[in-house]
């Protein structure tokens, strides 16, 4: 797959572009970044593994989520690795709203509620994705080049997961994809006090000053 | 590491041999084998994934455990592609009395906790080495050689955990450590009526009628 034709597709598959305001708190917050992007690979891991713990019957899905969990797992050791060399310490830090804003929606039932987390999974994915390719030419350039690494996984991991959910779904999933994107696009542009990989648009007078966000080091740029 | 080596190192660890009625009771229930063999995997990458969630000021743990749950993963993996080709239905089955009668001696109290938990993660992937290399030559060729394609991964597993656990426990890890595999030599010499990869001693009237074990396909053998 050509990471530049999955991007575009990736693009039009979004309800909306990340906001210009998001990508500049990004590069004022980096330590906050990459805490955070360690911690949403270790969620998708988990979230990947869950699937295969409720799921033991579907072997497509075991294999497609076993493989997913593990470049989730080595995309999260990678971010640890830069973590250590950058001397920025891994601190304890809450998750943004987004995560949770989209699994509310997940219904409770049965394989509905399967199709629901395949679709969740596929628009993360494509967000990461997408964000990933705006910090690419804004960050210096061993993150740029870390970052540019990922997108053709995360862009596999996308596709995998839509894949999926129309495997699994026994109807058109349009009108549930668009139930969700609408939902997400407005986590990602309304206002959102919090920076993390996933929040919203910053507000104005957005810092890193949550509990638990670590200072800027003078080394990480 | 040359595998023999380290299997003569892990007999010399372990506090008793797997019973022979344990393995003649293996090739019984082959189809049950294999499905908590995956299961198996899946709970030690869900245990290294829980350690990479509890200690992200550790970043030799966190690397080496999302190292170790890759592994877990591609074996899981493995296994389940074994179980399709094999045409064994992934049936739900409840786990042996072993890891909950490791874990209830666990701690709870922080940094002892940590220790615990690594110290049980080598017992289990010491057991589980030497009940592969025991399958191996009682087994057909396919499984045979699967099963020796994984020594070398458990085998490091073991000494992971058991360095790990050296590494943050405070004093001489022995006591504590003579602890556990008292209880585990219990757990692994003491009747047991259901069979499973880390079941105890078959009792006489041992059959796979548990609840939900599978019946054994004429294809398995």
């Amino acid at each position: 797959m050509n990471v530049d034709e999955a991007l575009v597709e990736i693009r039009e598959f979004l309800p909306c572009s990340t906001p210009d305001a998001w990508f500049a708190a990004a590069q004022e917050n980096l330590p906050t970044l990459l805490i955070d992007h360690a911690n949403c690979e270790k969620k998708a891991a988990a979230t990947a593994m869950n699937l295969m713990y409720r799921h033991v019957a579907n072997t497509e899905l075991l294999i497609t989520m076993s493989r997913l969990a593990r470049e989730e797992l080595m995309h999260f050791q990678q971010v640890v690795e830069l973590l250590a060399r950058r001397r920025i310490p891994y601190l304890k830090l809450g998750p943004s709203r987004y995560a949770a804003g989209l699994r509310e929606l997940i219904s409770t039932r049965g394989s509905s509620q399967l199709v629901d987390i395949l679709l969740t999974g596929a628009i993360v994915e494509a967000r990461s994705c997408e964000r990933f390719a705006g910090l690419i030419p804004i960050l210096d350039k061993e993150l740029g080049d870390f970052y540019h690494s990922l997108l053709k996984s995360e862009a596999r991991h996308y596709r995998d997961y839509l894949a999926l959910a129309r495997r699994y779904a026994n109807t058109n999933i349009q009108p549930r994809l668009q139930f969700f994107l609408a939902r997400e696009a407005e986590l990602v542009t309304s206002e959102d006090s919090i920076f993390r990989f996933h929040s919203g648009c910053p507000v104005g007078g957005l810092t890193a000053a949550n509990e638990s966000a670590p200072t800027p080091l003078a080394s990480d740029r």
